[in-house]
């Protein structure tokens, strides 16, 4: 007999995590969701509180707290876990402790059977992918990074903002690493269909002054928002739960997630966030843009440092 | 020309009031999202992270930070402010602290000529219901208190987890006092309609020896999920978006918010949690169940100690 | 790899067959959804002018129509086909017919190794489903019918309008034949938790004389709307979807469907509309109420005239 | 106090107008739904048949059938009414009597005192919503046509069902008249942000030689369809669902419905498809796409087309 429910595991229980947890029960995107977390009181305490919503919501869903041989019959893990930045520490000090952990808890998965979608949520987002897919010996496009999937929306925000048009309506990406290097395709980006650069020539709400503006904004929304409330978890949240609708509806939808290039950008054997086709496979393509000279070089910068961090962690 | 598009503003943006927004946002029920708080800075960081996720959702709603005026023409006001209780301070002391708030917070609301409907989520939510009441000079059905949305939910919940039966299918309230004196009201629960005392007869999942577990383990819930997260919010953000939902779409749905009772259940002067019918008024008009006997004595007892509290405050 | 995309396949594609593929676009229940007719142009035409309107939706559904071949890894066959009255035929001879365009059908759909649940939509539904079932050789608990799903949400709608509250908020169901035989359970149908018979002895909207006319108009409902529009189709196709949501997202819902009676009710052998908990193996169990004598003896009678049908059948 | 509930009245019970609302029902895009027709009986059947479903549904919405005086307060209204072409009639004495109809109507509209906004979806579209707008003595904005949404989404459907990619990430539209001398912009049409045209090239899914046929099948779907099934109606009514909902929202969402061009693409004084920016008050701007010499040819020509009509009417 068919199994059609759907179940989605998230390892780490911070903010990051709960917020991803409460939008797919908003949204109803899963049937079985499971939180875990090396605090276990803390992701039971999580799953109580989210559970208790969801007889007012469009979709009964069960959600409890576990270990991690949930995992062997999920259909996505979704991976939030990672330590924070401590005084003094460096941020490749950081990135090696993350690493680690990102080892350790892809083993523990791994190690249940999973055969189903690996998620990275965690910081370095690309650099985590990229350890979360050596560890699993999964092929690449089984593994995925949530990328630049929220500079994408805040991009759009941005340009929504200015232009009162529906964020929906604007499309455009921010590729390369989630991170300080990462690079606004201002020569892909349309509103309406119409070319960005076209449309701020008739238009008197968003000047060519704006763009540098724009980006800058972009690649600093996180402490933006983190000076002002310490902490950013909500925009995640949301991106996190449309790559994991994208998933398990096998959508074949266009989201720049962090994904293992191969060639494309002229770049490879490295994730990083590319608009990509995502279905129940993972990451089925990856949309080639023939961006500019200047974000060609932006972009080869991001990769080369990704890569730098990559191979630290190798040797 | 007609204005159709919703504006809610949600005053508070602590966990409780966040949570609210997020789940809004994340179905879709609301089309302007304001926050209010008396840190500006904080108000201002939350605005910034939910409308981050806004372009990877179902529907585009515009989201900002700023201050009372923002009432003036809102359809639905959240009330989530208020303070928690300090080390020393006795819970009548705390009642005192937030009636103040309370009544300070709805003069500022009433004086933006907000003409919309007011909910109030903050604790102790009867008696604070009751100040936002007395001091808008509404009439009673426009103001409304979460009541025992909560409560209801995780009663359900308690039982669709013993029974394995979806909660929307187990239809039964929690009623009287959002806290230790609520009132389960066991004679008109009922799962796919059969009445939950005639249920227990035929099935081992659950026993008559559950019953008061069950009541149990609903009051103290909140002490569950706070020893294990220090804070509730995703369930009470649920149930408030439910009721959110319910006024602006004019659903005549029945929901246990807190009501101003006037003869209903033997009761007058105060709100409480009761079945009510909520539509774009507000409360239209309460549900009176005819309560078995023990019910009826837990109800009194319950609206008495709400009573003793209000008649404090107005000393 | 997991398959987490969801595959309907719906045989016959007359008003009813596309309103319920119509209905599940448009509430996004389904990724793959297919329609078989024995007119191969006519369901080819249907999936194209289907498949027009999903970009525009909230979720990517592909749709096309096929042969049986495409059951082999559904995961819900919904069966709509079946002919209808012909001027001079007899019911019992049209029963006949049916019965042998039902053998058929389901004969074709099981030599591909359909392994999922079977729904028929098709009528006399109730004895449908019984050959549905013998045919299939499938356990009683994978093969349902709509039974009275579309007669109850009839029901619930006739007391909202009298009560102008939510239907929604109003339980109870209407039980036995989908037809002329069936039976309103007016001893279990509550209004916001209150017993509709104590409801209305406090409430000027609704009062005791209007019950039978109730029941009469629910009864009645489809020869009142064929009147005007020559054919039913919207309300089915809504009531048939919503069974589909509960089996693909594995609800433990309680809904009325035509389910396999042993000895619940105090009959069996046979496939009658009563309240059943829905998941994603069927039929998990059936919900019996303790109806009342009259109800009682309408079911019995009810019943008794399917059996007649179906023994009909076998000789 | 504030009425928030959304009422939509749809003029014409075809089976357009009957989808549409179906539609909008399955998305909980309306709270109050009234049908008009000259048959009363045909919208009372609809009416009755379209509210069976709605307990089932997402959201509770009022449905009822009645006369031009329910328009008074609606937001929004859909004219579908229209003859269609008869044997031996010319379509230019189809589009006499369908704009003689089209001024009744909107006649009785506007003599209840309606003040919202009015949405063509009669054919010939483009015509009619001209005759709807100098009947209606509104402002142009407040006056739309389904205008190309339905060509848009069957162009996406045709690439996506090519490159199997999910339509919504496929961007493009088809502007100018709905019929056959309307416009693919091939030069404004991107696939997860890249241009078609170099999509192509690396893509063995979809050649040069696949626009133009493309391009043929999207002008000719409505034949095709009609060839199968007699008439075409989910595929308009899901686009004019998606027009409703864009308007009551207030999205701001781009959308090509029929505006009014005053200057854009070089014309003024008539309606077209065109990528248009919709909210609460209508058509709030038009995107003026730079299309290439070609597509400009083409759209000269569609409006000249329209144009002729149009003066054919005013003589």
């Amino acid at each position: 007999m068919k199994k059609t429910s759907r179940k989605v595991v998230v390892v780490g229980t911070g903010f990051v995590g709960t917020s991803i947890a409460y939008s797919m029960i908003n949204q109803g995107i899963v049937n079985e969701l499971v939180l875990i977390d090396v605090n276990q009181e803390k992701a039971e305490g999580e799953a109580l509180d989210l559970l208790d919503g969801v007889s007012w919501g469009q979709e009964n869903v069960d959600v409890w707290s576990g270990d991690y041989e949930e995992c062997h019959d999920a259909d996505v893990v979704v991976i939030t876990a990672g330590a924070n930045q401590k005084p003094g520490q460096t941020r490749l000090e950081l990135v090696d402790i993350n690493a680690s952990i990102m080892k350790s808890i892809v083993q523990k998965i791994m190690d249940t059977g999973f055969d189903g979608i690996l998620l990275v949520a965690s910081n370095p987002v690309d650099v985590l992918t990229y350890v979360a897919w050596k560890t699993s010996g999964f092929p690449a496009n089984r593994v995925l990074g949530t990328g630049t999937t929220l500079d994408t929306t805040r991009f759009r925000k941005e340009l929504a903002a200015k232009l009162k048009i529906d964020p929906r309506s604007i499309h455009g990406y921010i590729i390369g690493e989630h991170g300080d290097s990462e690079v606004a395709v201002w020569s892909h980006t349309t509103v309406g269909g119409k070319p960005i650069l076209e449309f701020i020539v008739k238009n008197n709400r968003l000047g060519i002054e704006d763009l540098a503006l724009i980006s800058d904004r972009v690649k600093n929304a996180a402490y933006e928002i983190i000076d002002r409330k310490q902490a950013t978890y909500y925009g995640i949240g949301m991106s996190t739960a449309r790559i994991v609708k994208a998933v398990l509806n096998n959508e074949q939808a266009v989201l720049p997630v962090s994904s293992y290039l191969n060639g494309e950008y002229g770049e490879s054997g490295l994730f990083t966030g590319v608009p990509s086709v995502v279905n129940q496979s993972g990451v089925r393509e990856i949309i080639e843009l023939n961006i500019d000279a200047n974000e060609q070089l932006q972009f080869r910068e991001s990769v080369k440092q990704l890569r730098q961090v990559i191979e630290s962690l190798e040797h």
